[in-house]
């Protein structure tokens, strides 16, 4: 494929954004239902397809992991048709007034929320991510540039055909889904650089591929680096709550972003609520590194300057004791990913001063990080998690996939 | 300067805006008002500087123009000063919730406004705005970096060290106003990458200075390079309105952005509304390059092709006859800026498709283009417009120097 078809692309996907952002919410929805309709009668052909995407992985040796996100059966088919049909009855994010006034001189000015416009989404091998984000896009009016892992390509290229066809049978037009034809990486670098017809990328996989993103993208970027999640227990703590939270924070599950990585735990606490949570964590099978003052409770590794930087995704945390709370506030800000962070205190300055003072897109009061998901938080669905400050912060969901426009009634004002 | 310099300097206003982000409302209000003070005690030094200013200015031989925007007296300077505590009596944009929901499980999700940080700003020889733009940010919560051209450099110096005076004299860290100490054009570069300080960069000037940030900026840009803006007077136009409308929309102001560079009028008007707005404009000094359905009227000069891609900032129109608005529609999305464009009609089928269809900021029913401003807008003070679609889309005021974070309220809950 060369630069000219993928500029041919981005143009097809502009027009069909235009069409689609105008397009009326009951279209975009039976859309919707004819994308999930064509996902299911498709059912079959995209089992054989993740067969042959499957056994080539096996063949390059993907680890047991890779394999099981890759994998579709009938059962995981479905789950995506009933996700598509989930988001098909979400409220229409477009069409929105945001703000309305009227001006002294009579004019009315409003708000209105749009679609962005043209989205590309750069993932890696779970194949539902097309058509979970394909939905997402449609029902916001945005066009989309799906661009998937090689390893999911035959699977991800039968369901956005599925997609494209839900569009068609409603008289939309299909380009509004646009997949990237070939596997070639160079094509990620132009795609990122496709500022004419590109209004924002979201990567959906690991680090490596977020920080490629990050770094090379022409165009603004919804993502997240890291999530170096804390979770600072003060000295005002309901202790059995506390234990139950970092419990669930730390080990619910260890591999999703808004696990905690790092518990602060006030000075106060050393001698009671401390070794009964490094116990606890131990036995639930972490690994507990921890700075000089927890190091003397037995099983506890030393942790070193990069552990206070690093998101494990594993069952690992490192725990530091702090003073006070200016120091754990300023630990956070130092060392976090400004993704999540959390108190937990009954006491209503502390809590105040911390949701204020620290600057991450989610700050949480007596709750477990883990709860950091779109969701969990009402959205609907979310196509990722962002670090970013513009735009869009934390989950982003649908109504994060708009922007606005200024309508401005008068009847016959001129300036004067 | 060094890199290295700038790098501290970028620091500074990072540590600044942390502490301005938690600042009382009353607090930023008093800075201001101390700012304004600032202006005025200080007004007979500032008066000096830009003399010195203006000196360097006329034996560089800048135009007349140039040379007035550069101008201060008491009176501008006193203007500066009331700007400024303009902006201190504006409600606070931080701290504001802007959703709130409960979840079935109890936690409480709110999305409150934040500032975005640190806001870089570039500008040319107006030297107030060196004062607008630092109070707006101040009053958001953000620093900034403020980078003025070299013909205003001793007076937007004075006029900086105010604004740090103002935030020192109420215990703010001055820090929060930057200005970069030298005027090497390199230090605008390195600037425009200083991603790990700087949130986004504002341009205010002319198109080269705009297409230069917007081309090698790596932080994201609040700007607009162009204001083609256009009227579109359909056939079911009130051609009284009509006339006072497209007079104002381009001749009260020919030279800022929202003024009307392109006229569209339905054919069926050819005869009538045409040869009359043509007459009035010529007869208000305005030269009218038409296509070949307007050459036929005296004094109408052949349109280029160039003309429908072009921003006058002039007493010049184009002309276009369109069979129907649907022609029109299309003829804006194409050569328009996306910045403001309106409808002229009373026909409410006309309307809503122009409102909804065209794809730019502001888009306008029965108005002037010239009222697409944040102040005309009630936005109480802008920083500028934007054409871009990513977080800030038209008048750039104090609540788009905002972000958000979401705070999430439990009481002990863990996720499932």
């Amino acid at each position: 494929m060369s630069t000219n078809q993928l500029n041919e692309l981005g143009k097809a996907a502009r027009e069909a954004a235009s069409a689609l952002a105008v397009a009326k919410s009951s279209i975009k929805e039976q859309s919707l239902v004819a994308c999930a309709d064509q996902l299911r009668s498709n059912s079959r052909d995209i089992e054989v397809a993740n067969q042959f995407d499957m056994e080539a992985a096996r063949n390059k040796g993907l680890s047991k992991a890779m394999l099981d996100r890759l994998f579709l059966d009938k059962d995981r088919i479905e789950a995506m048709a009933v996700a598509v049909e989930g988001i098909a009855l979400m409220p229409d994010p477009v069409g929105h007034v945001l703000s309305d006034s009227v001006r002294p001189n009579g004019l009315k000015i409003q708000k209105v929320s749009v679609p962005l416009g043209v989205i590309g989404i750069i993932y890696e091998s779970r194949p539902n991510v097309t058509s979970d984000a394909a939905a997402l896009c449609i029902k916001s009016g945005n066009a989309c540039i799906l661009r998937g892992g090689s390893d999911s390509w035959s699977s991800s290229n039968l369901i956005a055909d599925c997609m494209r066809r839900g569009l068609e049978s409603v008289g939309l037009n299909p380009n509004a889904v646009q997949r990237i034809p070939s596997s070639d990486r160079a094509l990620v670098g132009e795609l990122l650089r496709l500022d004419k017809y590109v209004d924002v990328i979201v990567p959906r996989g690991g680090k490596s591929l977020v920080a490629r993103v990050q770094s090379e993208a022409r165009v603004p970027v919804f993502s997240h680096l890291d999530g170096i999640c804390h979770t600072y227990v003060d000295e005002h703590a309901d202790l059995q709550k506390a234990t139950n939270i970092v419990i669930n924070a730390k080990m619910r599950r260890t591999g999703i972003c808004g696990a905690m990585e790092t518990l602060l735990v006030h000075e106060k606490l050393g001698q009671t609520f401390l070794p009964k949570i490094v116990s606890a964590l131990k036995s639930q099978g972490c690994e507990v590194r921890g700075d000089n003052s927890v190091l003397h409770l037995k099983g506890v590794v030393p942790a070193t300057i990069d552990d206070w930087d690093t998101e494990y995704l594993d069952a690992i945390v490192s725990i530091a004791v702090v003073p006070d709370i200016e120091t754990a506030i300023e630990h956070i800000n130092t060392h976090s990913s400004s993704h999540t962070e959390a108190i937990i205190t009954e006491d209503k300055g502390n809590s105040d001063r911390f949701l204020r003072e620290i600057d991450s897109a989610i700050v949480m009061l007596n709750t477990s990080t883990q709860f950091a998901d779109g969701g969990e938080f009402g959205l609907g669905a979310e196509i990722g998690i962002s670090t970013g400050r513009m735009h869009a912060r934390g989950p982003v969901g649908a109504a994060e996939l708009t922007t606005y426009k200024y309508r401005v009634i008068g009847t016959g004002q001129i300036r004067p």
